[in-house]
């Protein structure tokens, strides 16, 4: 099937509906789009999304259906269309998301099946049981290589070989791992960042960011998920974050600028 | 006359030697630029440029010769080459750069005479006891709208409008005050940021900083001497800054990776 149209007109229920979407509340509502294809009580629902908070408006709109989150590692860039550049190895994370109104038995079985299904078709699977703890380590990449590069239009390498801006990347990782522990997710600071710095190397020197490759292609960046609700949880908690906090408020106005440009050239090619 | 070459060949000895160049270390060094017209204990040397600790090297080049700092008010933006927009006003704060090996008496005298000759040409002139105060003061601008319209791409009323652009231009503000005051300049904080967005409507709305003009026209833009000098000086009086440092350390990878493209463009035009 071609749209989401296409699929419901059949009158078929289904099990599993499977959120790729890029994580951009501030353009549209995922729980919208989804609708037609959920089956209230029914239809599990499946976020490989990257980012924070992502399935608070999902599970508020179903509090009534099984909700599945999961954190993708593939090291992939499309440099085009269709021309994908695979550059580190691939792993699913996947946990339940305890905050919906369903038995957590209920909950369990919707995420054994649909990892059975995975492993079947040679996925590589992990079943996390606080998923929330992978979305924040993956935030402390995601919240310091990635604005960077939006800003500085620069891969990872250009990145860490400058020692200021690789010092402005651990100031970001702090601020990110100190918003975690007031949420009760505790990183060791030095070896995460040592790590991060590792892994980097490792699996992606030279790479750019989902975000700035975003950016390039003149499309919304994930910036309200990946530094906007980081910043919010940080303010909530009374933490002091002016790293994340001066990044955000730029990648915001770099997003709402690429916005406006599009919405110009949009009326501009609109016949009168 | 059109060059140095071209005036000092005719051997003559210059009173005054007038600095309006852009103030970028990083590019070139002024006091060598200058040194063919400057006759050691005689001529003085009028710096009339923006930033902080601009004096510094042309004072340890040239100790024997009476040194003026000179800060310019000129809400001006040249648009493109000849095509100049005046937004604001003019106003020239002359002051004598006392760390020379020159007497008192004699730097005053320059700067008297100096004085004498633009007032009779009909410049508004004020004479400073302490023209690092009018540095900082101007640095509290500077080293906050400067850096935020080169990165979002935007004027001031564009940054002004946008709540969150605006806590991080007060964040700025109250970064370089703070510096400020760490070495003798004390601010009324609430007072002068009050000031500044009050001036800024009044003279300079949607006015594009000089920062981000260098970058539109692809010229290296001010950032050492006014967001580095000032980063530098906070970390040597161990001020805290974190603002000033992200800011600081961005401009300066946009202005990195600007001079990176330019001589990759110099290289492709240059004959083989």
């Amino acid at each position: 099937v071609r749209s989401l149209t296409e699929t419901v007109a059949d009158g078929d229920e289904f099990d599993y509906v499977i959120v790729t979407l890029k994580a951009l509340p501030d353009v549209y509502d995922v729980a919208e789009i989804i609708r037609p294809a959920v089956t209230i009580g029914k239809t599990c629902i499946v976020l490989i999304q990257n980012g924070l908070g992502i399935e608070d408006p999902v599970a508020k709109t179903f509090p009534m259906n099984p909700l599945l989150s999961v954190v993708a590692y593939i090291g992939v860039s499309q440099l085009s269309s269709g021309r994908i550049d695979m550059q580190g190895t691939e792993l699913l994370k996947i946990g339940i998301f305890p905050k919906v109104m369903v038995d957590h038995a209920k909950q369990v079985e919707a995420r054994d099946r649909f990892v059975g299904v995975l492993r079947r078709g040679g996925v590589d699977v992990e079943v996390i049981k606080d998923i929330q703890a992978d979305r924040w380590q993956k935030l402390i990449w995601n919240g310091s290589f990635s604005p960077i590069s939006v800003l500085t239009l620069g891969d990872t390498q250009l990145i860490v070989n400058n020692p200021e801006q690789k010092a402005l990347l651990v100031n970001l990782m702090r601020d990110v791992i100190r918003v975690a522990a007031a949420h009760g997710y505790i990183f060791d600071e030095e070896a995460t960042i040592t790590e991060m710095f590792a892994k980097t190397a490792r699996v992606a020197p030279g790479y750019k960011s989902s975000m700035l490759l975003d950016l390039e292609k003149g499309q919304p960046m994930e910036v309200e998920v990946i530094l906007g609700n980081a910043y919010r949880e940080a303010k909530a908690k009374g933490v002091a974050v002016p790293y994340l906090e001066t990044i955000y408020t730029l990648c915001n106005a770099v997003n709402q600028r690429e916005k406006k440009a599009r919405e110009m050239k949009a009326a501009q090619n609109t016949p009168v």
